[in-house]
């Protein structure tokens, strides 16, 4: 019953999966409360349009989870564990913002490691964090 | 009447901060919903009792934020803006787990940037995530 | 201290009641983690508003729940038991319309059911889901 | 970038496909909110554990949303236009009761709507919602 992924010797270098959403207000005011981060930079609409970002932003940390989406749902999909995330945060998303998510295959390593590359792109096209994602693929 | 956090001149290597909460099924539920993250190790109890974890675990991501809470509400606090995050995962968090968050400076480098090591542990003392995040403190 | 509907023997074939909610953006993106369906119909502006609906919509098993709303809460009210439900999706509702659901007493069984005539209708009065409704009433 | 489904072309006869998930307090609780049913069945676990069920039940229109996950995410997958749903509610769920959606195709119609049989079970294998969906698969 349970979904399975695709397995390590499945998988193969070069092949990605995206996932795109919209974050909204919703989005960010929920998970404020779920991560405690209630940084006036979110929440606060009035000091945050005094900021050099010009109104409230998302969290680094809510953009950068529509990676897990893709590893966890896409590619390499359920029974995938997550050993290691690295994420640089680029640019601002701004509640309204579509951000799309994708994740690439670079490497299969000796122990059996999948080394994903990791952006997030804004609905301009504009990188707006990159990284990589270290992972376990799941078994069959 | 915004609040500000430290500036790069006032904090210190050593100085640290701490967020803790308990990590509920509510906080799972809404998310996978956030991030579109439904794998069934986070929202299906059948299969994920049957997998290694014994159960649903908390998106490793969720657990993740709880460091960026402690990077913009305490330590630089208000006004930080988040550059870099790498988190490995080390532990799986179950719902009903208390995790948390430690953010400890431990450089300060030339451009203005300080480094922290950025830990999380649930209620056994146990390490769940080990990392380091760079920030640009607050200005005032 | 429960609180208690309407009877079979009290029901008359032509009652009816209805509800009236607008849909924001926040019900579609909780709905959209609540049933996992982050459809980009439902979750991404940008494909949405490419494709003929020309924007995000709201799913249509969220605003056919209205109709639960009215047969649980108002006719019959707390105790009924929802056996069957019938809709046809006529057209699309958009974040920010009003809808009103409607549920009509057009027949009483020989079996002791009650079936109703269920209309959604939107702001403008056109009908965005039309369908029929099969309960148990609540027993005194 | 918008992802994509099967055409009615692509689709056949026999082919299905499944979503699970438990059915949480979070989730019903803020499916109330969304569609105004507070019905105490789904949110007075004093009233409701007086009544025939034994405690608060799941609306059945939040576990029939599952149908729609499928339909709309899976089988055909994003740009499906959801025409119809019938479904009769045959059990209740319960809260911590996990649910799979399963929708198979049992028809290709002259007019090229597609219709599934739409069957919910819980995780004994006993079938609380069954019915049948009418779709327009998406176009390429």
């Amino acid at each position: 019953m349970a979904q399975t992924g695709i397995t390590f010797d499945e998988i193969q270098i070069g092949q990605e999966a995206s996932f795109t959403k919209t974050i909204t207000e919703t989005d960010v005011v929920m998970f404020a409360g779920i991560s405690g981060d209630l940084n006036p930079a979110h929440t606060d609409e009035v000091s945050a349009s005094a900021s050099p970002f010009g109104g409230r932003i998302a969290h680094g940390a809510l953009v950068a989870s529509l990676i897990s989406t893709v590893l966890g749902m896409h590619l390499p999909g359920p029974g995938t564990i997550y050993l290691k995330q690295e994420s640089s945060f680029l640019k601002p998303v701004r509640i309204g913002d579509t951000v799309t998510a994708t994740c690439k295959v670079i490497e299969k390593t000796e122990k059996k490691r999948v080394i994903f590359e990791t952006v997030c792109t804004n609905q301009q096209g504009e990188t707006v964090i990159s990284g990589q994602a270290t992972v376990l693929c799941p078994r069959k």
